[in-house]
């Protein structure tokens, strides 16, 4: 049996985490376990690895440094918990994996794409999401839903930075429209949800 | 001015640290600074990561993991130390560098020399030791040396382990013989600070 891997990728703001807790409830109702993980995270050793990525204390930080701990939390987190979850036959539900490290370190950070890709076969043991939900949010509007709230180091940067995750993103979505699916994030959750569930049940994976 | 930069490789036991602190010695009594550093390990960010790979708490730790936290701690300490030494015109040496990680990440346990080869350009900002010094031990020597202390999470590895490592370090040396600088590690300490004060005050570099 094999499990369905489903990645959630947006900007900070754009209401990823609410629609995985609805999804995860839905599946649960339904009868079809999930793993509601995040990246960076999940294992505690990835999780060690998260503290030191978004401790906003680490200013000193490279961004060769955190493309390589980005890249070491995820193959912990792919090894110990994603890949054995999927041969199970479960339903993975990740917040980020692969496509934020082009997004965030790539195109944001300007570093070299091929050695992403490089990287990314490595950390990932070759695995690719079935289902990737893209949530486009203009970034004035992620900002303006997240400012009551402390900002992490990453949220820190400036919205330029931001405004490039967003077009790598679709740039992304456009490239591999088999497994991207581009929700409007200013929608009601809702309809995010009701285009989220039909999306992961109607998945061949499943039937 | 460019500085030199040397590093110090070999089997735990093998006596590097006590040489690297009698070469610093030596070198501040002659008036030539130098900054003694390790690997893993430098500045705060590096000696974090030293902390999550060390740790013998965490036996659930991929080796794709560990190479690539190994890898995030080298970009650190080279971007943000020894690159910036190297201009000031310092003699850098440095207790293990990415000889250590073809040797134990690669060839010990077992993962791609060619990829540890495109990391290993990328994390290092393609710096190469202009000296490297490898103190050549019998494995069981080492051992013995090292008995009477707590063994870290690598250390605890078996015999064949350390084994390959030797050998790797022994094939690095033969294949490049312009860096390299074999020790016996068995002479006396006076003998070995003899040859490494020798190889280093006669460096072209400090001409």
């Amino acid at each position: 049996m094999k499990g369905l891997f489903v990645t959630f990728e947006g900007i900070e703001g754009s209401g990823k985490s609410t629609q995985m807790k609805m999804l995860a409830a839905k599946l649960e109702e339904l009868g079809k376990p999930s793993l509601l993980t995040r990246e960076p995270g999940g294992p505690p050793i990835a999780e060690s690895i998260r503290a030191l990525l978004l401790d906003p204390g680490n200013k000193e930080m490279l961004r060769e440094t955190e493309l390589l701990l980005y890249s070491a939390s995820r193959a912990q987190h792919t090894g110990q918990w994603i890949l054995p979850a999927l041969r199970e036959g479960k339903i993975v539900l990740c917040d980020r994996y692969y496509d934020s490290t082009i997004a965030y370190q790539g195109a944001a950070r300007e570093q070299n794409l091929d050695f992403i890709a490089v990287l990314t076969r490595f950390s990932t043991f070759n695995t690719v999401p079935d289902i990737t939900f893209l949530f486009d949010l203009p970034v004035e509007e992620g900002f303006a839903r997240i400012g009551h709230r402390q900002l992490d180091r990453l949220e820190q940067e400036d919205r330029s930075f931001h405004e490039r995750v967003r077009q790598q993103y679709l740039l992304l979505a456009k490239e591999q429209p088999g497994r991207f699916v581009v929700l409007d994030a200013t929608l009601s959750p809702m309809e995010l949800h009701k285009l989220i569930i039909n999306q992961v049940l109607t998945h061949r994976s499943l039937k």
